[in-house]
């Protein structure tokens, strides 16, 4: 069985980091608007800005000034534009929190599975992020893609040799890790996070209809993987 | 005989189109600063943020918004800013200009060769540009990578069970694309563009001292690697 693993906010923190920085921009720009209305139109921005600047942190601080610019009808003063500037280079130099459970699960699973990481977003931050995550050894194959569809998973699974049906992808996304995995035939795993980027998120029917499962914690995924190994996947064990 | 060129600078124009965009930045700045100062000072900025920001247009029009910001002391208007982030779009958006003799390059020395495709900067961009550019049938192998280091040519032969001893690597940048590969066992043809941005100059020997050869234009680089096939590969030709 081969095991996959998101990154952002599955492995470690970043929606949080996002969500942070806002709320200070938000202050910044507290003279011009309220902070709903700053990011009813940031969520705007962003998805008009997708096509461009795909996912992460750098296309994130552009549409921060795009929103302050907007929302200051270009009177917001150079000195809060730094400041945005400024945030957004905190982000990307932010140090990586794991989450709880991470290391301990990865050290269980990755004693009997060969390991993925399967994880989009800006590739030179999703590098630093993994290097200075101390968590790359675990990992038999690392891939940072620019989108994370059925095409995608696809692809990446074709290139490694591995088989949709013999493969579980665990995620706090049901968008992004979860749906497109269960639609090529393979197991997903949702770990939800704390909070979903609103671009994130997707309607779905819950996990029973949808034919995924759910882990609380990533410490409990160890035990749902046994459960899917369970359901007859044990006779294939490898 | 594995051969692998370089995308920006070596396929299609880029540079120029980040220094039309950099000329155009001095136009709205020329009440506070020279142009010649503003690229000094914009040159000083982006090497101090590439740390953070990787290579790609996103970090070069933030660091475009930075460079604006200090050379003003804060005094920009935001309509400057406003312009900045159009242009910094602009460039994302502009169509793929193909350089002369690529097409039929590819044509001629792909019948007879693996050809792959490396490249490096922002993943979505790359990833686009390569798709608009439609020559992407034309490449076995297609690798975006954050840095062009003898290390990163290592692991991608390696991925792909590819001898360094039969691998030519094609690319306009000294640095990036011939030096290190000289440095791991392989071939390596410069293919000058017009102009080099800064961070991409290196010094160097000359081609005969360090061992590469050169090429005029992409239409004469199927005429070296039959040199270079001449020079003993010819036994061993697949």
């Amino acid at each position: 069985m081969h095991i996959a693993f998101d990154a952002d906010d599955t492995l470690w923190h970043n929606e949080s980091i996002f969500n942070w920085t806002q709320e200070r921009v938000a202050e910044l720009l507290a003279d011009w608007t309220p902070a709903e209305a700053l990011g009813q139109r940031l969520n705007i921005i962003e998805r008009r800005n997708l096509d461009l600047f795909g996912y992460g942190s750098k296309g994130f601080t552009l549409s921060l000034i795009e929103t302050a610019l907007e929302l200051s009808e270009e009177n917001v003063p150079a000195s809060v534009i730094r400041q945005i500037l400024d945030y957004g280079k905190a982000m990307i130099e932010h140090p990586v929190e794991l989450l709880p459970g991470v290391r301990s699960t990865l050290e269980l699973l990755g004693a009997e599975h060969p390991l993925l990481l399967i994880t989009k977003g800006e590739l030179f931050h999703q590098e630093t992020k993994i290097a200075r995550s101390g968590l790359a050894d675990h990992f038999d194959v690392i891939e940072i893609v620019s989108e994370k569809d059925p095409e995608t998973y696809r692809r990446v699974l074709a290139s490694h040799d591995i088989d949709a049906a013999r493969f579980v992808m665990i995620g706090n996304s049901v968008k992004s890790d979860v749906l497109p995995v269960v639609s090529i035939g393979g197991q997903a795993i949702h770990v939800p996070y704390e909070s979903t980027w609103e671009l994130d998120m997707v309607e779905h029917r819950g996990a029973d209809e949808e034919g995924f499962f759910v882990a609380a914690t990533m410490a409990d995924v160890p035990d749902v993987i046994q459960q899917i190994a369970s359901l007859g996947w044990n006779t294939l064990a490898d």
